[in-house]
């Protein structure tokens, strides 16, 4: 026997851990692996040869992990660059010398992309034995071929709770007032448009569709006529037709050349305010707390991370499974329902699943009804946390201990 | 027999609406009063003669109304100048027109304040019968005379817990980090030092202290050097010595000639980044979410909340009790207790609580042991919420129906 890495790379979410702790859970029930070491920041640490011994972890912390948000064993943003024949080399000998196996490796696009190049690199060096699964992460949802990510619905139900209670605040007065709620997503709105299952969106604004000024303070001048106020939620990533993002002035850029976006609420509000479309306004962007706020994880949610490591892991017993990212897939049928399937890990690096455009209603009024029928089962059910103070109760990080 | 009338005035709250429950569950008990009447959106609906009639809720209804975060009632920010005769001589004829003997107000201190000059008007005008009772709510938790203020427990919870998130999210990547969160609290430091229950905040704001910029940039720099990452929370209140806002650049005004704040956490962000104190920062502004975020109370203010309703009902079987607030009194002990009691709302009424200046540690480190010996036992204990479709059960505010 061998052993195997877990790790996790990109940005975290509130039940990124699930997957880990299911990993670690399927080889307590079958042993496919002496050790199961956790990676401590990705690839960065691994190649540092940076580990933690997970395999004996106690029916307790593997409760505890899977309610604990971010990254336990922490993560980076080391993209393993497909010319970087040196990182490849080194990382084989790693393994070879501990020898693993098996690397699971949790993250979004750029991480299968990171499955898919060793893989293929193994492959084609003759390296045999070295298998590389993919597991998807990621609260923006923008996965091919997965039904959707572990990660995002607990997302979504953050931001769908806080937009029903932010709503009921906004209303309490009598005073005109608009509020603006800023959610993540770059490139994809899955994460905005689930602030409809509040049912108080009056207007959405996504990056699936061109930003239209004068078609918005239009709208908001309609709400405000109606009723004196206005619900607006915008994503991020919200642009006009030309590619500008309408936060523009407030982009900076993070170390994959990826746009770090912010302040497309705030830019909302100079439009209504300096056009005196309404007299008042408030902006709430959820920031960080978004992708973390693990306190209300869906139950669906997590307990979909955990089988998904779950799956990852039995998978991976069969000696030639590599290259792989362990998927979701809605099943057929009135009641929701999930399977967990495997596809080639190249088939999802690099692209990116946009929100619909056939289930956005026009006039940024929201989504129609098969939008919610995907986001509603998503967000069910409530997990039972274990508390400590008053607190959540969570796991120290692996990479601190 | 005659009736009452319950309202609500200023910021909502996450357990406000539990006041409401328990006055109509105690008046379910013990009908002192013929009708509970809900004074939609506080006095400004009072004078204008709008009415919920409560009386008969259901206990379905009581319960979901007492997880329902903002003001079901409606709230206002008229506040009832002590020159204004007319408002108090048509509100006192609006009591007599419903046979309303019982006014209860749910607020700040401007509302306490709201309390004491009606029942001074109503004795120096010789009115009889006509009563004025107010019970405390307030995030800010800076009324004077009640150990704490209903809302605020839940408040302290949500950004505890968020702090305690978002400080697991900033660490997990190794490079150099600072992360600011900015909570409420305009002149009193309540919330922004309940994060540190989070046990992980290197650098406190308050506005308790006068903020020294060179200090706290030197504080900056030692933790990026002794770790790489700093977790700083300021208080929106923060200031310096001369009385400016730290946040000044984006303060406006709100309806009662409060400056409605906003922007410290930026602004802190500037002095970090344009002195290069540190080459990367981000910003959790917890804007309106802090006070409304109910799926998260805290079992004890929510408790508390409705008991302090019910204390109030009951004491107001009393004819002569008026011009008076409930509160609630920590009781001695090793284990966390408390008694309601009643005092002249006057003793309340435009004064502000500040968080302790010997609580606070020196050089922004946080608060002492006895702080967090006030601050632990509130945040304790998780009600039950009812759930509908993944979301949290509210009542339809009544000012809607």
């Amino acid at each position: 026997m061998a052993n195997c890495i877990v790790a996790q790379s990109g940005g975290p979410t509130s039940v990124i851990n699930a997957t880990i702790a299911g990993i670690v859970r399927a080889n307590q029930m079958n042993p496919v692996y002496d050790k199961v070491l956790g990676g401590l920041n990705g690839i960065e640490g691994i190649l540092n040869e940076r580990f933690y011994d997970l395999t004996d972890m106690s029916e307790e912390e593997n409760r505890i992990l899977r309610q604990t948000p971010s990254s336990a064993l922490g993560s980076c943003r080391y993209k393993l660059k497909r010319d970087n024949v040196a990182d490849f080399e080194k990382l084989i000998k790693i393994m070879e010398k501990y020898d693993v196996e098996t690397l699971f490796y949790t993250g979004g696009n750029d991480s299968m992309d990171t499955v898919a190049a060793l893989s293929e690199y193994a492959r084609s060096h003759g390296v045999t034995g070295r298998r590389f699964v993919g597991c998807p992460k990621t609260v923006d949802n923008d996965l091919m071929e997965t039904d959707h990510c572990p990660g995002f619905a607990s997302a979504a139900k953050f931001i769908a709770t806080t937009a029903l209670q932010t709503w009921l605040d906004v209303n309490v007065y009598t005073r005109q007032e608009v509020f603006i709620l800023e959610t993540m997503g770059r490139d994809a709105g899955w994460l905005a448009a689930s602030a409809c299952l509040s049912g108080h969106v009056d207007i959405l604004i996504l990056p699936e569709m061109d930003f239209d000024k004068e078609a918005f303070l239009k709208r908001v001048a309609e709400c405000i006529a109606e009723k004196n106020k206005c619900y607006i939620v915008v994503s991020e990533g919200a642009h006009y037709a030309d590619g500008t993002y309408i936060a523009a002035g407030e982009a900076k850029n993070d170390g994959f050349g990826h746009a770090v976006l912010g302040g497309a609420g705030k830019a909302l509000e100079n439009m209504i305010l300096t056009t005196n479309t309404a007299s008042r306004c408030k902006v709430q962007d959820l920031s960080t707390a978004q992708r973390c706020h693990a306190s209300e994880q869906s139950l669906v949610d997590v307990t979909e991370s955990f089988n998904l490591g779950m799956s990852a892991h039995m998978r991976s017993a069969d000696g030639v499974f590599t290259g792989k990212m362990v998927g979701i897939r809605r099943k057929d049928g009135e009641k929701y329902d999930v399977e967990y399937f495997a596809i080639d890990a190249d088939k999802v690096a690099n692209f990116v699943k946009n929100f619909p455009k056939e289930w956005i209603l026009p006039d940024m009024k929201g989504i129609t009804e098969e939008g919610y029928s995907y986001l509603r089962p998503l967000i069910e059910g409530t997990p039972d946390i274990i508390m400590k103070d008053g607190l959540p109760a969570y796991v120290t990080p692996y990479y601190m201990r």
